[in-house]
């Protein structure tokens, strides 16, 4: 299957080889063609001399436009100034399929028209490396997971209640069982495969019909859910410390070469290092209070608040025990303090935001089947949820993180509609 | 991280530990209690004598009901006679939360009641062994893809039209942007990829909304799927058995445990190795005519059609170039013969049926157009796809695997209900 490509150049300097890609650039100067051919797996000068090659590929090199799938034909050089450090002095060039009028141009376009072009938008150098960045995250997460005794368990989509409300949910009929759900989080299922396995993962795409249009708001995202038995809170933020030490660490060394195509300043990454800093929700907002925010004890933090709160801190930052009632129905209280979750959230630094959300659940039958209660959730769709404490019910614990937040925040973009092949938003499902 | 447990008490001989997890099953023998543990990882056989314990330690160990959570503490001896080949001399018994009354007992349950309790059900012996085969499945398949210079691009799930028809789609409102539908293959959006990075491959969840109640279809699953620039028919079947060969030895290898306590026998999984037998459709059907059946030249094979096939031979078998009628829109034809598909099935053995289907696509503007008008497909919804034939359009190739008809292969499972964490069938969308 090992066919010669850009990236495996330095295998074949002083051979005579023959590349196929794309024409990504070209330039012209007097009796030389420059032409960059694309392959998927980098970039290469190619050279036309007008003497050394017939003169119908020079008019060929001369005519077609950016983006003609080509095949080059000649001998690789090491040019330390080209992009790449490599050349190849070209004789034969070929062309596939001649393209003409590619819409995106080296200049400038707007936003919408390059999400209305996503399908050849990808092809752009940036956009490129950022999806480079995502598959390795996605690895580096997996292999942490893999490595450490974890069992995956993929939880269902079609789901038959809400986990957290009805009110953002999309919606499908089911076949004659009335309606089913696309899933906002497999953790409810997690938690099932923890008490069968002992420690698993779920990783998947999640949904939320948020009407929110946010530059960190996606309609569809994946989520990465690891649940573990016999786990505490404390053992919660060792883990989610443990991972995203692993996970960063991991793609700043394996994709150096694309965080340098975006240009990120990588220094407060190179810091996501254990021990993380832990406070509690009441430290946070007593840091609010001392950068002048009027923040109502009891409330949940807002986008801003959170990034006055990570920037007191050179690494991402663990707030832990919010007041129960902004947390959701099936985490654990503080036993020294009932009003208390034993929830952690954890906040990235430059204004990204919350990444992480985990906690250590309820196992106690009746106070579980008592939150449901208040929450005016359906109790018939949460029987199986409940036989989990019913039958060896045991403390337990996880999180969940956002994959595009964090690849956002890795990257260091603007916007989360980059991070993914195909942004799903409140005014976008195409293309 | 690393706590002690059963899969790593070899490491512990002579040790005095402490182990958490579930009552499995016990059984007494006069003065000694036998409880069996179970962890996530394992089962130990932990040994109770009556005089070497105190009274109450006596009593629970008789009084606890199966799932029971608890804490053993003893002295890890081997033993050869016992499951796994330790046993613990055990002095502690301590009980997190008694169960009593577990539905799922040694005796048999039918099939509904054990998937109304799958939550349970999952703690299994049997049904941890696949959970745990197909997590290193899912593994192998994007080892194999990660180690061979593809790039993965998660696709779209909710997409604005149909793949191959609208008749089995589960669809959702949009906002105000209309209906948006579950995805039934990311092959499209794959395609764009692969024009992007050379070789690209998506994995995700999939949806048909099909009323086949069968032993070989479920409404949600798993499906993964590569695209290749650069790439014909037969690089696309050099690279389907490449695949399968890695994954099935990477499983056999690795999950060989788990396949014993499956009584997999495992004689022709051993077998799939390069190269494939590869057939025309042509062929097959004439096997098919050979063993008396009245096939009609023209038709798809249906699943006792591929076991007949597939049944000649000692290994999955390529069926290839089918009649374009039976295929997709998007398949190119056969230069060679214009009513033949240049698509690629792959029959799994033992009466498993279709677990690849691939093909080389189209790669002309002109003749996909058309294609997508004879189909009466709305062209405005595959401006974005005809895109690709615009703008250097290379020939190109791929497949899909159905990840759940090759665990139900690989475990030897009757349904492919048992092969996912929580299935979703027609007449089943819980728990």
């Amino acid at each position: 299957m090992q066919k010669i490509s850009i990236r495996n150049l330095s295998e074949h300097i002083g051979e005579e080889i023959t590349l196929q890609g794309w024409l990504f650039n070209k330039r012209s100067s007097g009796k030389i063609k420059f032409l960059i051919l694309r392959d998927g797996t980098g970039y290469l000068q190619c050279v036309y001399f007008k003497g050394s090659v017939s003169e119908e590929v020079f008019e060929l090199a001369d005519r077609i436009g950016q983006e003609s799938s080509i095949t080059v034909r000649g001998k690789v050089k090491v040019e330390p100034r080209a992009p790449g450090g490599y050349e190849l002095d070209a004789t034969v060039l070929t062309v596939i399929s001649e393209a003409h009028d590619y819409p995106i141009t080296p200049k400038e376009h707007g936003i919408e028209f390059l999400m209305d072009h996503r399908h050849l938008w990808l092809r752009s150098t940036k956009q490129a490396a950022i999806m480079r960045i995502r598959h390795r995250l996605i690895k580096a997460i997996r292999d942490f997971f893999d490595n450490n005794g974890f069992t995956l368990m993929d939880p269902p989509i079609l789901t038959p209640a809400a986990c957290e409300g009805t009110s953002t949910l999309f919606e499908t009929e089911y076949f004659d069982l009335g309606k089913a759900y696309l899933t906002q989080s497999g953790q409810l299922y997690a938690e099932a495969g923890a008490m069968a396995l002992g420690k698993v993962y779920t990783f998947g795409p999640t949904f939320r019909a948020e009407k929110s249009k946010t530059r960190r708001h996606l309609t569809e995202f994946w989520m990465v859910e690891p649940e573990v038995a016999f786990a505490n809170l404390n053992d919660d933020m060792d883990l989610a410390e443990e991972f995203l030490e692993y996970i960063v660490q991991t793609v700043l060394k394996e994709r150096e070469e694309e965080l340098k195509v975006l240009e990120r300043d990588t220094t407060l990454l190179q810091n996501v290092k254990r021990p993380l800093p832990r406070i509690t929700y009441k430290e946070a907002v007593e840091i609010l209070r001392k950068n002048d925010i009027d923040f109502q004890y009891g409330n949940d933090f807002g986008g801003t608040d959170e990034t006055i709160i990570s920037n007191q801190f050179d690494r991402p930052v663990m707030v832990h025990r919010y007041p129960a009632e902004v947390k959701a129905f099936y985490m654990k209280r503080d036993p020294e303090n009932e009003k208390l979750a034993l929830a952690v959230d954890v906040l990235a630094p430059e204004g990204y935001g919350e990444i992480i959300g985990g906690s250590q659940r309820e196992d106690d039958y009746n106070t579980l089947l008592k939150r449901i209660e208040e929450h005016n959730l359906p109790r018939e769709a949460f029987e199986w949820y409940l036989d989990l404490r019913k039958y060896g019910s045991v403390p337990h614990a996880g999180f969940g993180l956002g994959l595009e937040r964090t690849v956002g925040w890795i990257c260091g973009l603007d916007h989360v509609r980059e991070t993914i092949p195909f942004p799903r938003m409140i005014y976008r499902n195409t293309p």
